[in-house]
Protein backbone atom coordinates (compact mmCIF):
# COMPACT_ATOMS: atom_id res chain seq x y z
CA UNK A 1 0.00 0.00 0.00
CA UNK A 2 2.93 2.25 0.94
CA UNK A 3 4.54 2.11 -2.70
CA UNK A 4 1.28 3.43 -4.02
CA UNK A 5 0.73 6.28 -1.67
CA UNK A 6 4.45 7.19 -2.40
CA UNK A 7 3.50 6.67 -6.41
CA UNK A 8 0.09 8.95 -5.80
CA UNK A 9 2.91 11.84 -4.10
CA UNK A 10 5.22 11.47 -7.33
CA UNK A 11 2.20 12.44 -9.23
CA UNK A 12 0.84 15.08 -7.56
CA UNK A 13 4.35 16.17 -7.43
CA UNK A 14 4.43 16.14 -11.13
CA UNK A 15 1.42 17.93 -11.36
CA UNK A 16 2.75 20.71 -9.26
CA UNK A 17 5.54 21.32 -11.54
CA UNK A 18 3.44 21.30 -14.05
CA UNK A 19 1.48 23.80 -13.20
CA UNK A 20 4.40 25.80 -11.77
CA UNK A 21 5.58 25.33 -15.72
CA UNK A 22 2.39 26.92 -17.16
CA UNK A 23 2.22 29.82 -15.39
CA UNK A 24 5.83 30.47 -15.99
CA UNK A 25 4.96 29.68 -20.02
CA UNK A 26 1.85 32.08 -20.16
CA UNK A 27 4.04 34.87 -18.06
CA UNK A 28 6.79 34.54 -20.75
CA UNK A 29 4.18 34.48 -23.49
CA UNK A 30 2.77 37.35 -22.22
CA UNK A 31 5.77 39.24 -22.06
CA UNK A 32 6.93 38.36 -25.53
CA UNK A 33 4.03 39.43 -26.78
CA UNK A 34 4.14 42.31 -25.17
CA UNK A 35 7.05 43.38 -26.00
CA UNK A 36 6.22 42.46 -29.51
CA UNK A 37 3.09 45.20 -29.37
CA UNK A 38 5.21 47.88 -27.83
CA UNK A 39 7.66 47.48 -30.83
CA UNK A 40 4.76 48.11 -33.14
CA UNK A 41 3.46 51.03 -31.02
CA UNK A 42 6.37 52.69 -30.77
CA UNK A 43 6.75 52.35 -34.81
CA UNK A 44 3.22 54.09 -35.26
CA UNK A 45 4.02 56.73 -32.79
CA UNK A 46 6.85 57.70 -34.77
CA UNK A 47 5.10 58.03 -37.97
CA UNK A 48 2.08 59.62 -35.99
CA UNK A 49 4.31 62.21 -35.16
CA UNK A 50 5.21 63.47 -38.70
CA UNK A 51 1.46 64.03 -39.44
CA UNK A 52 0.29 67.52 -38.13
CA UNK A 53 -2.32 67.35 -35.96
CA UNK A 54 -3.06 63.78 -35.66
CA UNK A 55 -4.04 63.46 -32.24
CA UNK A 56 -6.21 66.68 -33.09
CA UNK A 57 -8.15 65.47 -35.26
CA UNK A 58 -8.57 62.07 -33.22
CA UNK A 59 -10.05 63.67 -30.26
CA UNK A 60 -12.12 66.42 -31.98
CA UNK A 61 -13.57 63.83 -34.09
CA UNK A 62 -14.15 60.93 -31.83
CA UNK A 63 -18.03 60.68 -31.06
CA UNK A 64 -17.31 60.83 -27.15
CA UNK A 65 -13.93 62.94 -27.02
CA UNK A 66 -15.27 65.73 -28.94
CA UNK A 67 -18.36 66.29 -26.34
CA UNK A 68 -15.80 67.28 -23.64
CA UNK A 69 -13.54 69.64 -25.43
CA UNK A 70 -13.76 73.24 -24.41
CA UNK A 71 -12.69 75.39 -27.55
CA UNK A 72 -9.86 76.01 -25.74
CA UNK A 73 -9.21 72.95 -25.08
CA UNK A 74 -9.69 72.51 -28.79
CA UNK A 75 -6.88 75.02 -29.42
CA UNK A 76 -4.67 73.25 -26.78
CA UNK A 77 -4.95 69.59 -28.79
CA UNK A 78 -2.66 71.34 -31.76
CA UNK A 79 0.34 70.98 -29.03
CA UNK A 80 -0.33 67.67 -27.80
CA UNK A 81 2.49 65.90 -30.28
CA UNK A 82 2.07 62.07 -28.63
CA UNK A 83 -0.09 59.61 -26.50
CA UNK A 84 0.65 56.75 -25.40
CA UNK A 85 -1.20 53.76 -23.54
CA UNK A 86 1.07 51.58 -21.65
CA UNK A 87 -0.28 48.41 -19.89
CA UNK A 88 0.88 47.66 -15.86
CA UNK A 89 2.13 44.24 -15.87
CA UNK A 90 -0.18 41.49 -14.72
CA UNK A 91 -3.50 43.47 -15.49
CA UNK A 92 -2.92 45.83 -12.94
CA UNK A 93 -3.70 49.01 -14.73
CA UNK A 94 -2.49 51.10 -17.51
CA UNK A 95 -1.32 54.52 -17.94
CA UNK A 96 -2.44 57.25 -20.07
CA UNK A 97 1.04 59.93 -21.21
CA UNK A 98 -0.56 62.97 -23.41
CA UNK A 99 2.87 64.27 -25.23
CA UNK A 100 2.59 68.39 -25.21
CA UNK A 101 4.68 70.79 -27.12
CA UNK A 102 5.61 74.06 -25.79
CA UNK A 103 2.58 75.34 -25.45
CA UNK A 104 0.89 78.91 -24.56
CA UNK A 105 -1.18 77.11 -21.58
CA UNK A 106 0.74 74.98 -19.73
CA UNK A 107 4.28 74.23 -18.53
CA UNK A 108 4.60 70.20 -18.59
CA UNK A 109 5.30 68.74 -21.09
CA UNK A 110 4.22 65.82 -20.16
CA UNK A 111 0.62 64.77 -18.18
CA UNK A 112 -0.05 61.61 -17.27
CA UNK A 113 -3.21 59.85 -15.28
CA UNK A 114 -2.19 56.38 -14.04
CA UNK A 115 -5.26 54.31 -13.73
CA UNK A 116 -4.30 50.89 -11.00
CA UNK A 117 -6.04 48.54 -9.75
CA UNK A 118 -4.80 47.91 -5.67
CA UNK A 119 -6.83 44.92 -3.89
CA UNK A 120 -9.15 44.99 -6.05
CA UNK A 121 -10.26 48.38 -5.94
CA UNK A 122 -9.30 50.87 -8.51
CA UNK A 123 -7.16 54.04 -7.80
CA UNK A 124 -6.22 56.61 -10.06
CA UNK A 125 -3.94 59.76 -10.02
CA UNK A 126 -2.93 62.63 -12.72
CA UNK A 127 -0.34 65.24 -12.94
CA UNK A 128 -0.99 68.45 -11.29
CA UNK A 129 -1.25 70.70 -14.27
CA UNK A 130 1.35 73.86 -14.33
CA UNK A 131 -1.14 76.47 -16.05
CA UNK A 132 0.51 79.62 -17.61
CA UNK A 133 -2.65 81.88 -16.32
CA UNK A 134 -4.66 81.12 -13.10
CA UNK A 135 -7.41 78.94 -13.75
CA UNK A 136 -11.28 79.24 -12.77
CA UNK A 137 -11.91 76.42 -10.14
CA UNK A 138 -13.06 73.54 -11.38
CA UNK A 139 -15.02 71.64 -8.34
CA UNK A 140 -13.18 68.00 -9.34
CA UNK A 141 -12.63 67.89 -5.43
CA UNK A 142 -16.01 67.86 -2.68
CA UNK A 143 -14.44 67.36 0.07
CA UNK A 144 -17.00 65.64 2.38
CA UNK A 145 -19.29 64.57 -0.26
CA UNK A 146 -19.89 61.20 -2.14
CA UNK A 147 -16.91 60.58 -4.29
CA UNK A 148 -18.89 60.22 -7.16
CA UNK A 149 -18.04 61.02 -10.70
CA UNK A 150 -20.21 62.93 -12.92
CA UNK A 151 -20.30 63.75 -16.54
CA UNK A 152 -16.80 65.31 -17.33
CA UNK A 153 -17.48 68.90 -18.57
CA UNK A 154 -13.77 69.39 -19.69
CA UNK A 155 -11.16 67.62 -20.78
CA UNK A 156 -8.61 68.53 -18.79
CA UNK A 157 -11.37 68.51 -15.64
CA UNK A 158 -11.70 64.58 -16.65
CA UNK A 159 -7.90 64.70 -16.52
CA UNK A 160 -7.41 66.04 -12.93
CA UNK A 161 -10.37 64.52 -11.92
CA UNK A 162 -9.91 61.08 -9.28
CA UNK A 163 -12.97 60.57 -7.63
CA UNK A 164 -14.17 57.50 -8.94
CA UNK A 165 -11.32 55.33 -11.16
CA UNK A 166 -14.26 52.76 -11.31
CA UNK A 167 -16.19 54.50 -13.21
CA UNK A 168 -14.14 56.52 -15.52
CA UNK A 169 -16.06 56.08 -18.83
CA UNK A 170 -12.98 58.70 -20.90
CA UNK A 171 -10.14 56.78 -19.60
CA UNK A 172 -11.11 53.54 -20.85
CA UNK A 173 -12.81 54.93 -24.23
CA UNK A 174 -9.15 56.40 -24.94
CA UNK A 175 -7.65 52.89 -23.72
CA UNK A 176 -9.94 50.92 -25.19
CA UNK A 177 -10.92 52.40 -28.65
CA UNK A 178 -8.73 55.76 -29.35
CA UNK A 179 -5.53 53.93 -28.80
CA UNK A 180 -6.50 50.29 -30.60
CA UNK A 181 -8.58 52.06 -33.55
CA UNK A 182 -6.61 55.48 -34.04
CA UNK A 183 -6.60 55.47 -37.68
CA UNK A 184 -10.03 55.24 -37.59
CA UNK A 185 -10.78 57.84 -36.19
CA UNK A 186 -7.98 59.91 -38.03
CA UNK A 187 -9.11 59.05 -41.60
CA UNK A 188 -12.29 61.40 -42.74
CA UNK A 189 -15.78 59.91 -42.35
CA UNK A 190 -16.94 58.46 -45.72
CA UNK A 191 -20.11 59.14 -45.02
CA UNK A 192 -19.39 62.89 -45.43
CA UNK A 193 -18.07 62.80 -48.67
CA UNK A 194 -20.51 60.16 -50.24
CA UNK A 195 -21.97 56.92 -50.26
CA UNK A 196 -19.82 55.37 -52.81
CA UNK A 197 -19.07 52.35 -50.92
CA UNK A 198 -17.42 50.89 -54.05
CA UNK A 199 -14.22 53.49 -53.95
CA UNK A 200 -11.29 53.19 -52.22
CA UNK A 201 -12.35 55.71 -49.56
CA UNK A 202 -14.41 53.25 -48.42
CA UNK A 203 -11.05 52.14 -46.52
CA UNK A 204 -11.77 55.03 -43.94
CA UNK A 205 -14.78 53.79 -42.95
CA UNK A 206 -15.36 51.89 -39.77
CA UNK A 207 -16.13 48.29 -41.69
CA UNK A 208 -13.04 50.12 -43.89
CA UNK A 209 -10.29 48.46 -41.54
CA UNK A 210 -11.05 46.01 -44.22
CA UNK A 211 -8.09 46.61 -45.75
CA UNK A 212 -6.36 45.46 -42.17
CA UNK A 213 -8.77 42.19 -41.99
CA UNK A 214 -11.77 42.06 -40.91
CA UNK A 215 -11.15 41.64 -37.34
CA UNK A 216 -9.05 45.14 -36.75
CA UNK A 217 -11.15 46.55 -34.27
CA UNK A 218 -11.80 43.45 -31.90
CA UNK A 219 -8.54 41.99 -32.15
CA UNK A 220 -6.67 45.42 -31.13
CA UNK A 221 -9.42 45.96 -28.64
CA UNK A 222 -8.17 42.33 -26.89
CA UNK A 223 -4.84 43.16 -27.51
CA UNK A 224 -4.65 45.88 -25.53
CA UNK A 225 -7.58 45.10 -22.62
CA UNK A 226 -5.72 41.66 -22.80
CA UNK A 227 -2.58 43.01 -20.89
CA UNK B 1 0.90 62.24 -45.97
CA UNK B 2 -0.73 59.49 -47.70
CA UNK B 3 2.41 57.49 -47.60
CA UNK B 4 2.36 58.04 -43.18
CA UNK B 5 -1.31 56.64 -43.50
CA UNK B 6 0.07 53.62 -45.50
CA UNK B 7 2.45 52.89 -42.88
CA UNK B 8 0.03 53.48 -40.37
CA UNK B 9 -2.49 51.17 -41.76
CA UNK B 10 0.56 48.58 -41.89
CA UNK B 11 1.06 49.27 -38.14
CA UNK B 12 -2.10 48.09 -37.07
CA UNK B 13 -2.29 45.62 -39.89
CA UNK B 14 1.08 44.40 -38.22
CA UNK B 15 -0.94 44.29 -34.76
CA UNK B 16 -4.05 42.05 -36.11
CA UNK B 17 -1.52 39.77 -36.68
CA UNK B 18 0.30 39.75 -33.09
CA UNK B 19 -3.01 39.19 -31.50
CA UNK B 20 -4.47 36.74 -33.72
CA UNK B 21 -0.59 35.14 -33.27
CA UNK B 22 -0.96 35.19 -29.34
CA UNK B 23 -4.63 33.81 -29.30
CA UNK B 24 -3.12 30.72 -31.10
CA UNK B 25 -0.19 30.19 -28.83
CA UNK B 26 -2.57 30.46 -25.90
CA UNK B 27 -5.27 27.89 -27.35
CA UNK B 28 -2.09 25.94 -28.00
CA UNK B 29 0.36 26.16 -24.79
CA UNK B 30 -3.53 25.42 -22.84
CA UNK B 31 -4.20 21.86 -25.24
CA UNK B 32 -0.32 21.38 -24.60
CA UNK B 33 -0.98 21.36 -20.94
CA UNK B 34 -4.15 20.22 -20.68
CA UNK B 35 -2.96 17.28 -22.51
CA UNK B 36 0.42 16.83 -19.81
CA UNK B 37 -1.89 17.37 -16.99
CA UNK B 38 -4.44 14.30 -18.50
CA UNK B 39 -1.65 12.26 -18.62
CA UNK B 40 -0.82 12.24 -15.06
CA UNK B 41 -4.09 12.31 -14.16
CA UNK B 42 -5.06 9.05 -15.86
CA UNK B 43 -1.62 8.01 -14.10
CA UNK B 44 -3.07 8.94 -10.67
CA UNK B 45 -6.05 6.95 -11.60
CA UNK B 46 -4.92 3.45 -12.04
CA UNK B 47 -2.66 4.23 -8.78
CA UNK B 48 -6.08 5.01 -7.06
CA UNK B 49 -8.16 2.03 -8.77
CA UNK B 50 -5.44 -0.41 -7.15
CA UNK B 51 -5.91 1.06 -3.48
CA UNK B 52 -9.46 -0.75 -2.15
CA UNK B 53 -11.78 1.42 -0.95
CA UNK B 54 -9.67 4.99 -2.15
CA UNK B 55 -12.57 7.10 -3.07
CA UNK B 56 -14.81 5.82 0.07
CA UNK B 57 -12.16 6.66 2.20
CA UNK B 58 -12.11 10.33 0.77
CA UNK B 59 -15.58 11.13 0.30
CA UNK B 60 -16.05 9.92 4.20
CA UNK B 61 -13.19 11.77 5.44
CA UNK B 62 -14.30 14.76 3.43
CA UNK B 63 -15.30 17.35 6.05
CA UNK B 64 -17.83 18.68 3.56
CA UNK B 65 -18.73 15.76 1.60
CA UNK B 66 -19.06 13.39 4.60
CA UNK B 67 -22.08 15.61 5.88
CA UNK B 68 -24.37 14.93 3.13
CA UNK B 69 -23.65 11.10 2.81
CA UNK B 70 -26.62 8.47 4.23
CA UNK B 71 -25.36 5.27 5.53
CA UNK B 72 -26.67 3.60 2.58
CA UNK B 73 -24.92 6.06 0.64
CA UNK B 74 -21.62 5.22 2.52
CA UNK B 75 -22.06 1.85 1.96
CA UNK B 76 -22.28 2.71 -2.00
CA UNK B 77 -19.19 4.63 -2.13
CA UNK B 78 -16.84 1.00 -1.52
CA UNK B 79 -18.20 0.30 -5.01
CA UNK B 80 -16.88 3.73 -6.69
CA UNK B 81 -13.16 2.39 -8.27
CA UNK B 82 -12.87 5.60 -10.39
CA UNK B 83 -13.34 9.51 -9.92
CA UNK B 84 -12.91 11.76 -13.06
CA UNK B 85 -13.19 15.83 -13.29
CA UNK B 86 -12.82 16.60 -17.06
CA UNK B 87 -12.23 20.19 -18.03
CA UNK B 88 -14.16 21.10 -20.91
CA UNK B 89 -12.66 23.52 -23.71
CA UNK B 90 -12.47 27.45 -23.60
CA UNK B 91 -13.84 27.21 -19.81
CA UNK B 92 -16.94 26.19 -20.82
CA UNK B 93 -17.66 23.56 -18.57
CA UNK B 94 -16.86 20.17 -16.37
CA UNK B 95 -17.93 16.73 -16.27
CA UNK B 96 -17.77 14.71 -13.01
CA UNK B 97 -18.07 11.34 -13.45
CA UNK B 98 -18.19 8.25 -10.62
CA UNK B 99 -17.14 5.07 -12.16
CA UNK B 100 -18.45 2.09 -10.09
CA UNK B 101 -18.27 -1.54 -9.47
CA UNK B 102 -21.07 -3.99 -9.66
CA UNK B 103 -23.15 -3.22 -6.92
CA UNK B 104 -26.52 -3.58 -5.15
CA UNK B 105 -27.70 -0.03 -5.36
CA UNK B 106 -28.16 0.42 -9.31
CA UNK B 107 -27.13 -1.10 -12.47
CA UNK B 108 -25.30 1.77 -14.19
CA UNK B 109 -21.72 1.51 -14.04
CA UNK B 110 -21.23 5.12 -14.88
CA UNK B 111 -22.82 7.97 -13.61
CA UNK B 112 -21.84 11.75 -14.89
CA UNK B 113 -22.63 15.05 -13.52
CA UNK B 114 -21.93 17.60 -16.28
CA UNK B 115 -21.89 21.15 -15.44
CA UNK B 116 -21.69 23.99 -18.42
CA UNK B 117 -21.95 27.14 -18.87
CA UNK B 118 -23.92 28.14 -21.96
CA UNK B 119 -24.37 32.05 -23.02
CA UNK B 120 -23.21 33.43 -19.30
CA UNK B 121 -25.77 30.68 -18.07
CA UNK B 122 -24.78 27.75 -16.06
CA UNK B 123 -26.78 24.58 -16.60
CA UNK B 124 -25.92 21.37 -15.41
CA UNK B 125 -27.33 17.46 -16.37
CA UNK B 126 -26.62 14.35 -14.85
CA UNK B 127 -26.99 10.73 -15.51
CA UNK B 128 -30.26 8.85 -14.60
CA UNK B 129 -29.60 6.17 -11.98
CA UNK B 130 -31.71 2.77 -12.42
CA UNK B 131 -31.88 1.63 -9.45
CA UNK B 132 -32.44 -1.64 -8.46
CA UNK B 133 -35.02 -1.20 -5.61
CA UNK B 134 -37.16 1.70 -6.35
CA UNK B 135 -36.35 4.49 -4.48
CA UNK B 136 -38.43 7.20 -1.77
CA UNK B 137 -39.23 10.05 -4.31
CA UNK B 138 -36.98 12.68 -2.89
CA UNK B 139 -38.34 16.16 -4.17
CA UNK B 140 -35.31 16.87 -6.88
CA UNK B 141 -37.98 18.89 -8.98
CA UNK B 142 -40.35 21.16 -7.78
CA UNK B 143 -42.16 22.08 -11.18
CA UNK B 144 -43.62 25.60 -10.87
CA UNK B 145 -41.55 26.99 -7.43
CA UNK B 146 -38.48 29.02 -7.98
CA UNK B 147 -35.67 26.64 -8.46
CA UNK B 148 -33.61 27.33 -5.73
CA UNK B 149 -31.07 24.97 -4.45
CA UNK B 150 -31.34 24.10 -0.51
CA UNK B 151 -28.82 22.36 0.78
CA UNK B 152 -28.11 18.53 -0.27
CA UNK B 153 -29.62 16.25 2.13
CA UNK B 154 -27.97 12.75 0.55
CA UNK B 155 -25.56 12.46 -2.18
CA UNK B 156 -27.66 10.63 -4.78
CA UNK B 157 -30.06 13.61 -4.01
CA UNK B 158 -27.28 16.06 -4.95
CA UNK B 159 -26.20 14.39 -8.04
CA UNK B 160 -29.67 14.05 -9.08
CA UNK B 161 -30.76 17.57 -8.47
CA UNK B 162 -29.58 20.25 -11.51
CA UNK B 163 -31.86 23.05 -10.02
CA UNK B 164 -29.31 25.94 -8.98
CA UNK B 165 -26.31 24.65 -10.97
CA UNK B 166 -24.89 28.09 -10.37
CA UNK B 167 -24.64 27.34 -6.67
CA UNK B 168 -23.42 23.54 -6.56
CA UNK B 169 -21.16 24.10 -4.11
CA UNK B 170 -20.62 20.01 -4.10
CA UNK B 171 -19.55 20.01 -7.42
CA UNK B 172 -17.47 22.36 -6.73
CA UNK B 173 -15.69 20.85 -3.78
CA UNK B 174 -15.48 18.07 -5.76
CA UNK B 175 -13.78 19.71 -8.95
CA UNK B 176 -11.39 22.26 -7.21
CA UNK B 177 -10.73 20.57 -3.90
CA UNK B 178 -11.46 16.81 -3.84
CA UNK B 179 -9.86 16.44 -7.61
CA UNK B 180 -7.07 18.83 -6.85
CA UNK B 181 -6.25 18.10 -3.19
CA UNK B 182 -7.06 13.99 -3.36
CA UNK B 183 -4.12 12.60 -1.42
CA UNK B 184 -4.64 15.03 1.83
CA UNK B 185 -8.28 13.35 1.72
CA UNK B 186 -7.38 9.95 1.84
CA UNK B 187 -3.87 9.85 3.66
CA UNK B 188 -4.91 9.77 7.87
CA UNK B 189 -5.18 13.40 9.40
CA UNK B 190 -2.18 13.54 11.61
CA UNK B 191 -3.94 15.26 14.42
CA UNK B 192 -5.85 12.06 15.33
CA UNK B 193 -2.92 10.31 15.38
CA UNK B 194 -1.10 12.72 17.63
CA UNK B 195 0.48 16.09 17.60
CA UNK B 196 4.24 14.87 16.48
CA UNK B 197 5.00 17.44 13.45
CA UNK B 198 8.37 16.47 13.41
CA UNK B 199 8.32 12.99 12.57
CA UNK B 200 7.33 11.42 8.64
CA UNK B 201 3.57 11.51 9.29
CA UNK B 202 3.47 15.06 8.86
CA UNK B 203 3.30 14.40 5.49
CA UNK B 204 -0.50 13.54 5.61
CA UNK B 205 -0.87 17.05 6.92
CA UNK B 206 -3.34 19.61 5.04
CA UNK B 207 0.40 21.88 5.37
CA UNK B 208 1.81 18.35 4.97
CA UNK B 209 2.02 17.82 1.20
CA UNK B 210 5.19 19.87 1.93
CA UNK B 211 7.16 17.22 0.22
CA UNK B 212 5.61 18.29 -2.94
CA UNK B 213 6.13 21.80 -2.46
CA UNK B 214 4.24 24.57 -0.63
CA UNK B 215 2.32 25.28 -3.49
CA UNK B 216 0.80 22.30 -4.06
CA UNK B 217 -2.93 22.86 -3.29
CA UNK B 218 -3.01 26.54 -4.67
CA UNK B 219 -1.16 25.60 -7.72
CA UNK B 220 -3.18 22.40 -8.53
CA UNK B 221 -6.38 23.93 -8.09
CA UNK B 222 -5.12 26.54 -10.49
CA UNK B 223 -4.17 24.53 -12.43
CA UNK B 224 -7.13 22.34 -12.55
CA UNK B 225 -9.74 25.79 -12.65
CA UNK B 226 -7.89 27.84 -15.14
CA UNK B 227 -8.97 24.88 -17.92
Amino acid sequence: MDSAIIELEMCHNELDKLNEKENEEVIAMDQKFRKLRQECYDKRSKIIEKIPDFWFTVFTGHPDLCNILTEEEEDCLHYLRKLEVDMADNNSGYSIKFYFKENPYFKNDLLVKEISYKQDKMASESTKIDWTKPQKKTATKTPGKKRVREEPKSFFGWFANNDDPANDKIAEIIKDDVWANTLQYYLPDPDMEGEDDSNESSDAEEGGDETNGDKTTQASGDGTSSN
